[in-house]
């Protein structure tokens, strides 16, 4: 592989899209800065980028901390100049409006929507002066759409989308792409199929058809296609599901 | 007037949508609850309100603060059963991405987003008992286009219109009705007309169509109608803008 | 009840919201231009509006022809100003793709869409040179959402809101207003209840809850708010949906 | 190149987009069926595509014609498996409300709606016997934007949009992946250069910023990205547009 001197940062590496994201990047050569809540748990990440010749720097941070972020991402730009990042912390819950508490509300929006405004402006501040860049960011299917119990994700989802959007036509002519991923459907975790087990059953779970759910590194291809668009060619935003999709 | 024994809560009872909304609730002889930041402010609304016989309670409140926006509420509840309840608080802010602070960025979701949702779930908590009332809150053309310069409005704005859609779910089916109005101009005030004479020049002020700037009265009265939708034929979403603006 | 010297047409003037909007301008005073394909249908609202002492011209015509469009618009308002004109022809149908034939995409496309064209600019030519006039056309959820089954019907439905869009940026101007209604929900026919019987079984119809199906008088109202709107503070697009309506 | 046993049929093939579109393609080792209204002017796509060691067959077809259309996606299929079909078909005009002759709006919608209907329609029926296939819809802004001037192009544009949708949402499950491309700009063309000299005049035509209008190839990569995305993330809609574009 070549390496490039160039490093990709993802912000909530998370054990799925993110990670799938990481690799798919350190592949292509990029020096990947990985950041979550949890060190540790970014140690598989660190094994799996290291055994395929990758290379990584993992790092614990708060994301609602303007401080961690600023500092990753400097340290991130001080290895290697910070060509790509990628916002992907999550947060996803349900809770019926009456038992969502304020503290509930505040914090999905500090993770899902403060924090990307954070990582956004402060990956703008260091691509601008080299006038290029890419900064993405994970959308849901509740960035468009409040759904019943959703007041507090989507209510974040809404507000990162219109941060990427603002950020986009500010910036897009500065040669920084800025693009919204909207993730329509559930990845292949344990998580989902356990799931699927109990909304559904043993044997909807035993049905599923093959690709029937989102593999992440299906996914982490959407990001790369996205990078890899010529600069007169943009996206801004696409949706993204599997084929049995209802939607 | 016929006095009812009801109250309309407007919370960001500011000089002109507020302040009109207000005065339509209060003529058709509801007891209003206006809250601002600063309570002095209210006392030309209550003199009028007054003078027209009208009922007002005027308060000063932090809408960024739980206890207060709970705490205006549950007294406005007391002093008659509460069926209006308008989040109308604004904080429409333009910075360049890298001059947004994240002071800047926190305390416009707080205003325009955080607080809506802790008036919309207070406002239900006292309605759901009696199954019966009205949540609408004010949104703007940032609610659904996030220009350059607007991350932080856009973004509240934006969470804002997302908490509205859950609860009009959610809260729909229990005879609660929430909608969101896209207020998508600028109304006549003071400010419009000196941000036009600067921007555009005397001239072009003094050339102002009749009706052109939207009049604080005229958008109350969509408030109003909203009101007065019988539940089998609600709607959730309208946007609203004088006739010759160019959208 | 005062008569106006002004005419409301309403073309596709069927038995449910088209006769309900005919009865409740009728009731307000405007002589009524009232047409649909089969003239002998209108019998009963004609009825229904001279027994309310209101005036109407009951009239068959075939909204896919232009000169049954012109004619009958030009008709409507050599009897007395044209103020109002209402497009309300619907044709919702559901095929599997490969079923819907060239004839049936044409034809309803011909009705939903070319027609409502038809329609708005024939009373934008009557309106102009007054300056003054609403038009108003009949949308669905299929006006922005193309699901399974609805290509035909969603395209005409989608078709015609760019027709609605594209004339109330260019006719708002001068003083016209034309607004855009998306009506979410069935209304109360019998049809709609002899499908949900079908589709959910008896129990279910009987538990129908009160005012859980839209009454066409509901649904006309709104149009009788759009219609009372100042011009500084004009709707294009509102949606209509019972309060228990899953959406 | 690897030769495939497979056709991509591209009905739109003109000079620009849809040129580039087949000449990607056909370097990707597809035998192109290129059709547009008049065959002569096919023949430098031919030559180019030969140049290359491509297939192409070049067909003069009126899209409008349900026969032009099934004629020619069945003698694609009978070639090689028909896996491709692209319908790019355009017909952008703005004209005046009241200059918009009915059959301008007709003529508009067949060739920009009812054209791409037919192409979806039948490509599917010779796709979904063998479970596999990709059909692709040129869509532009006026896909969701009803701008002034616009009411023929922008109602056939919402009305292919639909049409797209309602397709997606029926043959995804079939494994048909069915998208849209919202091409928000002008492409580099002599004809967008010269509007570009008459509006903006010489100089700004001279100064026009590297890659600030879009080349075909970089609008056709994205129809070719969409083509490699796997099934478990499948992307039904994006908007392309240049870095410089204002939006």
């Amino acid at each position: 592989m070549a390496k490039r001197n160039a490093t990709a940062a993802v912000i909530g590496a998370g054990d799925f899209i993110g990670s799938a994201i990481a690799k798919k990047f350190a592949a292509e050569g990029f020096l990947i800065f990985a950041g979550r809540r949890n060190a540790d748990k970014l140690a598989p990440l660190t094994t799996a980028i290291e055994a395929a010749s990758g290379e990584i720097v993992a790092r614990g941070l708060d994301a609602r901390r303007e401080d961690d972020i600023t500092g990753f991402l400097r340290d991130a730009d001080a290895h290697a100049p910070l060509e790509v990042c990628i916002f992907n912390v999550g947060g996803n819950v349900n809770f019926p409006l009456l038992d969502t508490t304020e503290r509930v509300f505040r914090k999905v929006w500090e993770l899902g929507c403060y924090a990307g405004f954070l990582t956004g402006r402060e990956a703008a501040r260091l691509m601008l002066p080299r006038g290029k860049g890419c900064i993405f960011f994970t959308g849901a299917t509740a960035s468009v759409r409040g759904g019943a119990g959703y007041a507090a994700f989507a209510s974040a989802k809404h507000g990162l989308r219109a941060v990427a959007q603002s950020m986009a036509r500010e910036l897009g002519p500065q040669n920084i792409h800025v693009a919204h991923l909207i993730i329509d459907a559930g990845v292949d975790t344990a998580f989902v199929r356990e799931r699927i087990r109990q909304r559904a059953g043993e044997e909807a779970l035993a049905k599923l058809a093959p690709d029937q759910l989102m593999h992440p590194a299906s996914v982490a291809e959407a990001y790369w296609q996205l990078y890899r668009q010529p600069r007169d060619a943009w996206t801004f935003e696409l949706d993204v599901r599997p084929y049995r999709e209802v939607w």
